[in-house]
């Protein structure tokens, strides 16, 4: 019998990741490319149709594509394109499910990472039997995925779910926006870093994160430091999970989810952001929430959760 | 032919409005009657049979009853229960669908006032081809009913939209629940309000509003006052329009809906509260929402929006 398969490509600023993946979530075969390397948005899609049957001819059995799912900074879900995305060399609106159906059979659906994450969660994630959740990702910034009466929230215009720019202290740190005060300048393996230096500022106390410059300084060293009991590090954590905690507290009142799920780097760093965050999310929740509201990790947190997340609006639309 | 008809029930902690509403939005005869009257929940609901059929009995054209729907406080539209709330009689858990059903023909369906708002809203309000909107109902306090996909967001446990208890400010003003900072403590009849109070205390400016008390400050006293150039008024109606339009640019982040719809009294003083709202929403959003959000008076704002509200909730399931 042939094995259906969904094509999930991931379109970061440095690389796009390309992978193949069945319904259930086991991926087959997958490989980077550079995407900067590619100003030309024809020659992309020109590099990555080869790439698809690469792909294909390393696979020992009988398959069929069934569709193509990507994720992609500032995606219009509705309109398939990518418009005015900051870290990409393609400028203004490209027209990309418009070009790529020139090269491809089958359907492309395409969205934003943080979305097609919260679709991975729901088709072969954690959330499985969930209808009403949310996805929070913690890399560079925080992204976020919604779902309510299990369907994702696009939005009037594709563009619901933008929770790391909501505004926690309009007096507060700078964002890639050039506003103040949006969580994800807080909440983020950036937002982490930012709260180190600012307590590396407030006090003398000693740390050994003193010895790292800003652009040297990785989520990872900060783990490694809280294991090893270094306050500033420990305070960091403290700080983070106390501000991620309440506003979650705060999304609550929104679409009441049945739990939030954590994924990207920052979430990698375990019980040190789990802990703090979960304290203070049932700490602050309204009386009727209370109990009510589960802090996990997404279930795509130790696999490709770009590819899968991307593949799974394939499978979604099955 | 024979009309079809919905009851809509709005139940408040003074008082129970009942009418009878065709498709279309047409109240055709409504009435109220005491709520506290009633200590006992089956007596409660014996009388409304009564009233029900007194109502029917005044409508000279032929019809059919086709549903019940019902506005409570925490209303559990899952359960059908109303659950632990503080300004009703009736303690601990209601089963109101239940003890509704052994007395009733035809389906009920019961929610609390703000969804209730949203789904009239959708039904035969000003939000009827749209797919994403909230409503925001400012009255004693701030309500919110979230539609998303076409689809009311009831959460998990039937407790979404609860937008009213969004933490502003953690060392803010203290709220019903005993909890400071929560939005409605500055936007709705009773902050604004308290914000007169505030500023009151804060300057020695003059103002009409020093001469009443504080049980014997209505909201359309301020307006008045205000449209008399009043600076302590329009001060008070600059912040809390300020306060919401931040607040909506938030919410904005969440499912960027097409259109907020503001009800209830502190809606009803026009454009004292819509202007600066509406200033407040536009630069505060980020730069890929601006000009894509809109401020609307709901539609139900003139009519018995209680009332429609209650019995959209029936034609939403037709």
């Amino acid at each position: 019998m042939s094995k259906k398969l969904a094509v999930g490509i991931d379109i970061g600023g440095t690389l796009t990741k390309v992978g193949l993946v069945d319904r259930e979530g086991e991926l087959f075969v997958h490989e980077d490319f550079s995407t900067v390397k590619y100003e030309d948005f024809g020659e992309y899609l020109d590099h990555l149709q080869k790439l698809v049957q690469e792909l294909r001819g390393k696979l020992d059995f009988e398959h069929e594509i069934v569709g193509y799912g990507v994720g992609a900074p500032n995606a219009n879900y509705y309109r398939g394109t990518i418009e005015y995305a900051a870290n990409l060399k393609w400028k203004g609106v490209v027209p990309f499910s418009e070009e790529f159906g020139k090269r491809f059979d089958h359907p492309v659906y395409i969205t934003n990472d943080a979305s097609a994450a919260a679709i991975g969660e729901m088709i072969y994630g954690n959330a499985q039997n969930m209808k009403d959740f949310m996805v929070i990702t913690l890399g560079t910034g925080l992204g976020s995925g919604i779902v309510c009466n299990g369907k994702l929230v696009y939005g009037f215009d594709s563009q619901a779910g933008e929770l790391g720019h909501v505004v926690i202290d309009p007096n507060g740190r700078m964002t890639g926006l050039g506003r103040r005060g949006g969580l994800e300048a807080y909440v983020s393996s950036t937002g982490i870093k930012r709260t180190v230096f600012h307590l590396l500022s407030d006090s003398l106390e000693d740390s050994v994160l003193r010895n790292y410059s800003y652009n040297n300084l990785h989520g990872e060293t900060i783990t490694k430091a809280a294991e090893d009991g270094d306050p500033i590090a420990i305070k960091a954590f403290e700080m983070t999970g106390r501000i991620l905690g309440e506003q979650l507290a705060n999304f609550t009142t929104f679409s009441h989810p049945e739990a939030f799920f954590l994924l990207g780097g920052l979430a990698k760093a375990g019980e040190w952001i789990f802990e703090p965050t979960r304290r203070h999310l049932e700490g602050n929740l309204l009386p009727f929430y209370k109990g009510k509201v589960k802090l996990l990790p997404s279930g795509m947190l130790k696999k490709n959760a770009a590819i899968l997340g991307a593949a799974a609006l394939v499978w979604d639309h099955e």
